[in-house]
């Protein structure tokens, strides 16, 4: 593995690893890391899948430590236990820490905004898009501390959503536009950090068929739809690629939002 | 008042009615609608200073329908009270809707994101400031339906804040930024309305006290006090002035991000 460019001995969080974009990123990662002393935290709400990961994952790296941890980041004490394992994780002489926050859902596309009328609902999605993810991002912040040579990483996966609006996505709109200011917020505060919000581009994962099945808005639905039927959609191995690439290279400004097709 | 241009017979909703930029809004709306079948309708916390504003805009437009709901709308049950009072409004023939999203909170600028930890804290502050604002939205527009010769206006009151982040604001920054993405999303989707986020500018309000005197990062704290030893702090009456020859001019593309200085 030394040929391959990579991180190092680094502790590494990925949230939503149990499919699509997390799970690539997850096998990606572990290719990339010194497998002797680092450390991968997968962390999902499927048990079974986590577990089919690690096994997959350490077929890659049969040497590396990783550690799944059954979340649901909707849940304020799945926040909490995520964090624990990491406080818990011994990273004292690591040169990275990577943590993705990739976890997200796409709301209920289904309706427009008028047809949002319950506070709760709202409130449900942007805890678990919004809260969760800048509160999972301290914790770990305060459980791995700044220290010389070691770089930390914050990656935000964002979206073009997160910029431009799009019918019947009020929520996952919101949401993505929450969590990017919230993350040059981050980026502006702490400026040891490395903080980069990646939209993936449009990729061939569940949420896509969700997009393509169920927007309300029949525009969105039919452009949706033509990226799929042209082939256009991207798999997420060649996303993850580019963002490994940024990462390794580290020219982006700290805070930034940078697109699969920047 | 038949040479102030104004909106002619209104039902115009200003919630955070009772101080600051609010107050100023309403006592000049109020000049500004024919007193004669509009309705205008106040929402704030405190109920001493809602009917004080009520006495106030009474002097300016004697005949003018005010009604004061007393409503936090941090509160579900507080949203869907004002929704109840509007739905229960006569404005069966009425030129203009014109619906003010004004309560905000600065939230806790003391601290910088490292320190926000708790889940519920920021659920709380997204659910006043995000949430509330789509839901009580979407109750409006359900009230006053479409209809040939009223013009819908949905005004967002935004901040710079929403498109520049600020270190030790991230609650305030990413509920900014939230809200505005929401209402870019609702204009994108309800080609009928008009909507526009209007960013005040600094404004001489109670906010801006806390802002200057709690702000933990020093920079943003004396560019604050910077304005206001300076004198740069605008007036809430002078940008009410500024939004109201806006609106009135009705130029500008919905879903637009004015600045008072644009």
């Amino acid at each position: 593995m030394s040929d391959v460019p990579g991180f190092g001995k680094a502790l590494v969080i990925i949230t939503g690893a149990s499919r699509g974009f997390g799970r690539a990123l997850a096998l990606e990662v572990a290719a990339r890391v010194d497998a002797t002393g680092s450390v991968l935290i997968l962390a999902a709400r499927s048990d079974d899948k986590l577990h089919e990961l690690q096994t997959h994952v350490t077929r890659v790296a049969s040497e590396l430590t990783v550690r799944c941890v059954t979340a649901d980041l909707s849940r304020k004490e799945d926040v909490e236990r995520v964090i624990t394992v990491i406080r818990e994780t011994q990273c004292a002489d690591i040169d990275h820490l990577l943590l993705f926050n990739n976890a997200a859902s796409l709301g209920d596309v289904s309706r427009y905004c008028r047809d949002f009328t319950d506070v709760d609902e709202v409130d449900s999605y942007l805890s678990f898009n919004v809260s969760s993810a800048l509160c999972l991002t301290t914790g770990v912040l305060r459980a791995v501390p700044r220290r010389v040579g070691l770089t930390r990483v914050i990656i935000n996966i964002s979206s073009l959503c997160a910029i431009k609006p799009f019918a019947s996505w009020v929520l996952y709109c919101t949401g993505k536009a929450a969590r990017e200011m919230m993350f040059r917020v981050l980026a502006e505060e702490e400026p040891d950090l490395r903080v980069l919000s990646y939209a993936p581009g449009p990729l061939d994962t569940d949420m896509q068929l969700q997009a393509r099945s169920s927007s309300a808005d029949g525009c969105v639905r039919s452009a949706c739809s033509g990226l799929h039927a042209q082939g256009q959609l991207l798999t997420c191995e060649a996303s993850v690629s580019k963002l490994m690439k940024v990462l390794l290279e580290g020219n982006f400004t700290s805070g930034a939002h940078l697109d699969f097709y920047d």
